[in-house]
């Protein structure tokens, strides 16, 4: 019973269905008829004109993302605990040429105005330091907590940030989650928030390989085709990514999928309670204290899942976490 | 009836079952059953201890393997048609942070030894300029042409090319095709001719997407391995790949689709005969001398295809071309 | 009795006088005295507004040029044996992170309008091929030609380079000899034919390390501040770099420099006579054929020079060419 | 009276003789007789056979060291106010091409054992994170102060980082500062304390633009020679720098003038007293504690200085700090 990641869960049946479906002769890279559907099926889901790119991986994504909006000589804020800083081995530094990464705090793995005025102040307005140029959050973050629209769009709306006239990222490898989880609008929590281009992840959430990048800033999308295809990534049969993001777009399996990994973990965090947790559980990612002796019952009774740090745990669900595995879990924890 | 390209056809029956087969929980990135089944299984049919990686493209295959080869302040020598010269989009510069590709010229998309010691002998050896460090072929060639397993080998066999101790890299988005062509092992053909890293290909030949990275050098892998998390190509649900690449491997249907694909382009090429072929049919491309009048008739029966200089069209069979399809488009031809 | 080169010269006397009375506390950087007067000096000397940042040599001066019209997924036109291409190790493509630099051919080492239009015919517009975005040229070239105010407007003109939306840079690492051999304005040889970017050069006219890069499009000096810094190129006591350029342009020490190295070419071609010489003597360079048994005569009586292909040789003229040492080589080239 | 910085300061009598001595023609870029020299003149300053390359700034060699001890996907440990992260607008991760910068604390601006091992145990051995390759440090640091022999060599000997297999860079930038303070010899605060490259400063020290990277490693120098020329910076003239490094070296030049600023910093320090001074003063950097009434009032008697922090100034000597300038400020600081 494997609480691990949602990284690595099946692809739903659907996004399979899609595939096969898929599977006959069409245009190559991305003229396909699937492909050609994404900027329209996205314009709609977020009631504006969006220009949305595939690619293979939250990884692709962000850092192309990055690149269109940071030049070489810039950095990107994020929080220390961010992937783009943690987890992709120097992906936004290869894909930018270098911009550097100016890391801030924040409980949850988020970031607050107040984080962000005191990173931004940090650098002087001269040649010799490298400028700001993006702001980068993750939601849900890192640590399974999730900005409300209302956060977001506070991140730069002070006169500091304003007047560095920062850009903004979403790495939203799990935007699903946190749409779901707050019930709000995909607009309010990105472009409507200020957002300018956004890593919208369904690989975690029932895809078999699939990410879109979304500009509403559309004019990013020009330059970022060709840095697309220069790192390799726009795929010759690009048609069977387009079709598992279609497919997770129709009826909001998308929203379906994202609920199910939630409600997974909110059964758990309701085991786990409020002194054995470690944040607010708002997503589909449970932190809970855990000694070395409890980790090991855990596991001798069959749950695999990280240690995060000294006497911590991390608990991930998924789209299709088995409901008997989650109530075994949960019984387990309250156990202890 | 599209003779476009083969790089747009379906996945095969037995790539889609394999995928069906892999959709299940696993370790994510390359650390599930199938991924690490891909050093052996490649060992096997080379005949010879390899590293075996995975990635979604042949730019991103054909990339990190330059990158690995070759220094930033290196260059690469590789036939003016290159695919990673003139349809990467710049990639291998990418990827090898401004490496430089030094041109040269053969008939057929081929290198030869003294067109390679010839573009050497342009080179002084000073800091002034780029010095060579890889070089790169196609095998088979963009134009459907292939190199024996001598013809490699004696690429990098001459005082000039040894002195500058090249390292050589093989595309073989077509490798399959080539080796169907000639008959001869995959290990003469790469590893016993020189060859220290190749981009073998399966997308075109029946894959989804998928392509692997081997290297007989073997201590090029540790670097490489970073490399491509760092370029957004190390997927979350890497066995999905890997079980592509090892369907295609069993029982040989990489070789069986790649004779299907060259017996296709043999009867174009044997239709069209030799008045009329640009170059000695030898894969699964066919360029043919076609007037505008006769390439506007072919296309008024349905045929679809390039034309690719003026007074040329190029014809590409693949692993499922129709042999409804082929013999009617051969017919045609004859009756041009 | 040197002719080898002008970029080995001693820097002329009010050079050394400048950077002596350059010698005391200033502000480091280019903040200094000397510094902020460069803008204003080339404004002048341009008749239209500029901006002028100093760098230690060529090399930076043109990258950093290049990297300000052209985008790491660009291409840059430049002539096959331009100094960007064959002299500077691919300083372009580490600036450029990458560009991809496109070969023309025409005599003297200069390109022409049919050559530009017919480099530009070969790139297809689609991501799959590195864009065209720059024009690079050498004013005067490599082979010691220069190209007129009406030749350099012409490259542009044509219906091709402006669909294309080129930029325009001038490596005027001689443009100082260019200059003095046409009698013209250096306005009519930069921005008014179209010029975005000159690289000016005034080591090999007497400077000890000294190069100004002119914007015409101003815009293009913002980033470029940065790159410069990123590049270790913003020398902390640049007011010496900023005085040597300054004595340069008092009472046109720049143009009488030149004149000097220019009159001594003359010499050299009129002794040479018109079977000898391969190339038209425009500026300070002399191309000659010469048997070896010539070459070896020529060096027995004490004259150094480049052999340059098989039965030529290359002769250089400087700013402080000795009369003497000219007269003898006329002598002894006439002898022959 | 400035006290802003060392690096503005003028040029030393026996530099500037230096480069007037070597205003002849000889061979350009490092071929002459002067560069020719530096190789067995810091091979007998050391001890030991080193590679020594002239750069026109401490920025350039800082980086192009870097370069060649960090792969693009490796990481750099220094302090958080190391000169390479907060001064050189990204230099590092251009030369690099995106290497990260890992910044760690410490009193002084000083790394210590511990915190180099806590740094190090932050980062996974896995493919998702950027491995750390290189540590870097700067002596004296920018806080002036100084490492001893015995500290620099203990930052690499503890497990942890043997496991890592570092490599060790110095910035020394203000190495004869360092040198001049502990007296002792180059060779203990250098390659036997387990530097592989060392960036030598002349420039703050009474140079005009002269900074020498010196690689105990000797098989460094290979690359690096194409990287410094690939990034601009073999100046054609080089036996200007080579001459102006030869000269400091001369009689210990670099050592009278680095005690001339120490001592002129040490009189500041004395005259500030403990309570003022916030750090020690071992270099030529006096760091104190003033109100902004009492800044002003310095100011106000012709003295200029950086404001560091809120309450604090930075008092900077050189190697031509007028005594009577110095003695003023060290009565105006005393009359506080």
């Amino acid at each position: 019973m494997r609480f691990f990641s949602d990284n690595a869960a099946p692809a739903c049946p659907e996004v399979l269905a899609a595939i096969a479906a898929a599977n006959r002769l069409d245009t190559a890279y991305d003229g396909d008829a699937w492909s050609r559907r994404l900027n329209g099926a996205f314009s709609d889901l977020f009631g504006a004109p969006v220009e949305a790119l595939w690619v293979a991986t939250g990884t692709a994504a962000n850092s192309l993302a990055l690149a269109a909006l940071c030049p070489p000589h810039g950095s990107i804020l994020c929080h220390r605990d961010a992937h783009i800083q943690t987890d992709e081995c120097g992906a936004p530094e290869f894909y930018t040429h270098g911009a550097k990464l100016l890391l801030g705090d924040g409980e949850g793995a988020k970031l607050n105005p107040d984080g962000v005025g005191a990173l931004l102040a940090t650098i002087r307005d001269d040649v010799h330091q490298v400028q700001p140029h993006v702001l980068s959050i993750t939601n849900a973050s890192e640590y399974g907590c999730v900005y409300t629209p209302d956060e977001t769009a506070a991140l730069l709306s002070r006169d500091l940030a304003k007047a560095r006239g920062l850009r903004f990222h979403l790495d939203g490898a799990r935007f699903a989650n946190a749409v779901a989880s707050l019930g709000c609008s995909p607009a309010d929590l990105s472009w409507r928030a200020g957002v300018d281009a956004l890593s919208f992840g369904f690989t975690k959430n029932g895809g078999l390989a699939a990410e879109c990048l979304i500009f509403f800033d559309r004019e990013l999308v020009a330059a970022t085709r060709y840095r697309r295809k220069r790192a390799g990534h726009l795929l010759s049969k690009g048609r069977y990514m387009a079709a598992q993001i279609l497919a997770m777009l129709e009826d909001d399996l998308w929203l379906r999928n994202a609920r199910a990994a939630n409600a997974a973990a909110t059964r758990l965090a309701e085991a786990a309670g409020a002194e054995r947790l470690l944040l607010p559980v708002q997503a589909n990612e449970v932190f809970i204290r855990v000694t070395p002796d409890e980790a090991a019952a855990l596991r001798a009774q069959g749950f695999d899942f990280y240690d995060w740090g000294a006497g911590e745990a991390r608990l991930v669900t998924a789209w299709d976490s088995d409901p008997a595995h989650v109530d075994a879990l949960a019984a387990a924890i309250r156990a202890l």
